[in-house]
């Protein structure tokens, strides 16, 4: 027989994370594009190619112009436009150059006044594109309607404020980051903002860890799979559709997901057909004080161990490396059968497992004010109460029982009533935790 | 030439719900199985087809009794289990049946003792299946392998606690929902907990919204994509690719992601040929102040209205139902094209019309203390400072330019500073909106 376990949630949520310790050095890593590269984790880190901005550019559409030229006070000649996208020619001393958003701001110029603070607040009208500029140029293409930069403005000039700080409205080149410093380190979550930083940096594709693959296989001879027709006593498999799409949500391939009913010997049979090539093995069920406990059973000698942890509801658990003769050993977590104490298990258990290993985003914790009591909480236990949270407080919704599916349904958030309360008062600040899936 | 506006952020974020007010009717709706189901937006209210759960049940493993049989402390006679996923033979008066969890609660009974209370505090060993029980039944599968149920246990009894209420561990039929009661109402986003109570109702099959699809066009002369060489004064394209994964991620396809140069006609030629069969489209740059301002001289007369949002950064914007000759009206945004600016027009404006319109979920606006002052905020606007929050603080990262991608990359909150307040003094509550991708 296998060791049981008694834990708090923070013991057994350690118990996990160290199980799942050698998961992203056995996922190994593949070059994808930048777009599918979405929600996948970074496989080393990446160095900027180059700094950003790449050069001094201008932060407004406006006049570059050296500060030292302002002070006479005398309307400046306008030297030929700088457009963004184009090599800028230096700036000629005692002249002024229409300057546009993102352009290169030209040697000599030290500052951009925006165009509203200058006089006559606009560009002169002959640098303007017009709208037909690009007809009669006998082609297409980002080079034939390129703008057209001229040598002067035909003796337009613009007069400027005198007191413009050297440096104004000018991004420079590095100041986001510089040629060579880390963008992103090893493990890196890849968000859309995240992504957007590699592409600016000119990266169009990224070393990511493989895509983990999760075994689900729920228990129980009273679950058949959803559509089918139930016989007496029999309920349908919600876990499956549960944890698929919990994992899923958490960029996971769920491969092999299956019904098996409570008997150990075909259970081990299937188990060991079904692990090949898994880096996570999930059951639901049967693990529990009830006579016919397969996973229990099945599992025992096999490197699993089974306990309780002290959380209501989802306190029976199993975790180990799971070992069966002729596979390799692949971690394996037993959560309890009813929908709710899977979920749970998922959230509270799994989950900051993949924040931790995988740069998973967390769930936001946060202190609320409980607008209802919460009474009979267990003694000893945490209890996690489903609760929609909104603006600072939180609600609980639907009561504590683990088979409470339309409440978890509604709820955004989880009430986490400590071990030592056996209830909390309203108006009291409760700690929650944003699960944020149902709005 | 078109309209254009003065607003507050506000005043924009509405103007965007409205413009897209017409998205869910216009996409129709189409059936998936729950495992492709995830992140769609429900298309008709679901309703229970059966009550969950269908039968009062066990909730422990125990002993299923009549409490007016327990009065007299004295032992019952122990009568067949009852497992789970099996119908339950009515409890004959003065005895009681071994339950396990989910059990049908039999004809007769009115509450479940817990086994550890029972004397002795454990099932009788003949109910339990012995290891090999399957072997030598001949069959594999459910049937073969479901557990024996005996008529009686060989004579067994147990001592039970006399002090039971009616209705203790039962899990009443209807508790968590009533058979034709509303499981889900339309608009619901499918979440993992939604898509599990769908199994459990044994819905398998759901009838969603189409999923909608976006066509993005990033403006500028100087902007090539990711991976192509930089000539002098040009940049890689951030903005498709943080646009597209920040759509991805809200279940959105993205179709005819594309590039174009500053050049007016050709823009509107090439918008023409891509907003076939679009939901909406995206453009980003082309709109602020400059001499070469390619989608705001494009879409002049063509519904789209230009204006200045009291944000920054993301101030520039534009909006307005696109009519081109011969097409349909299809919902245009026109986005500022520094990067930060692109982003928080997505976080700001489209992501609050998508949870409206498509059930997505919001992202949690938290007070949170800041750690650090914020000055210069611009007096009359709404200024969104990347931030990192934690635990109820929150520490600005990087400064307010809108071309800063890598303190972005860092951040997982963007705090708020008011219009009406030039910064925020360390110490002092934020409103602090949780974009979590970054952990």
């Amino acid at each position: 027989m296998e060791a049981t376990f008694r834990r708090s949630a923070a013991e057994h949520r350690a118990a996990v994370e160290r199980l799942l310790d050698g998961l992203p050095a056995s996922l190994g890593s593949e070059t994808v594009p930048l777009g599918h590269a979405l929600g996948r984790t970074l496989a080393a880190a990446v160095a900027a190619p180059r700094a950003l901005p790449g050069f001094d550019n201008s932060q407004m559409d406006g006049y570059a112009v050296r500060t030292a030229d302002l002070a006479s006070g005398r309307a400046l000649p306008v030297a030929a436009p700088i457009p963004a996208g184009a090599a800028a020619p230096p700036l000629a001393p005692g002249t002024t150059a229409p300057i546009m958003t993102g352009a290169m701001v030209p040697r000599g110029a030290d500052a951009v006044v925006p165009v509203e603070a200058a006089d006559p607040p606009r560009f002169p009208a002959s640098i303007r594109r017009a709208p037909s500029a690009a007809c009669g140029t006998g082609g297409a293409g980002a080079a034939a309607s390129a703008p057209v930069v001229r040598e002067d403005d035909g003796g337009a000039r613009v007069l400027l404020p005198a007191d413009v700080p050297a440096g104004q409205f000018i991004r420079r080149a590095g100041s986001d980051i510089g040629e060579g410093a880390e963008a992103l380190p090893a493990g890196s979550y890849l968000s859309a903002a995240r992504l957007g930083l590699l592409a600016a940096l000119g990266v169009d594709g990224v070393r990511v860890l493989r895509r983990p693959r999760a075994v689900l296989l729920s228990t129980g001879d009273e679950v058949v799979r959803p559509g089918a027709p139930l016989a007496a006593g029999q309920i349908h498999d919600a876990n499956t559709t549960l944890l698929a799409a919990s994992l899923q949500a958490a960029g996971w391939d769920v491969a092999g997901a299956g019904l098996h009913a409570d008997d150990p010997e075909s259970f081990t049979g299937h188990l060991a057909r079904a692990v090949d090539g898994a880096d996570l093995v999930i059951t639901s069920g049967g693990i529990s004080q009830g006579a016919y406990e397969v996973v229990k059973q099945a599992l025992a000698g096999h490197g699993i161990a089974f306990g309780s942890v002290a959380l209501q509801p989802g306190g029976p658990q199993g975790a180990g490396l799971l070992r069966l003769p002729g596979r390799e050993p692949v971690p394996l977590l037993a959560f309890p059968g009813n929908p709710v104490s899977t979920y749970l298990s998922f959230e509270l258990f799994l989950r900051p497992a993949l924040v931790h290993h995988l740069g998973l985003p967390g769930r936001p914790l946060v202190d609320a004010v409980l607008t209802q009591a919460l009474t009979g909480s267990p003694s000893g236990k945490l209890q996690a109460r489903r609760a929609r949270y909104d603006a600072g407080c939180v609600a609980p919704v639907g009561g504590p029982g683990s088979h409470l599916l339309h409440p978890l349904s509604q709820a955004n958030a989880l009430v986490l009533v400590p071990a030592d309360a056996s209830g909390v008062d309203a108006g009291r600040t409760v700690q929650t935790l944003l699960i944020g899936e149902n709005p």
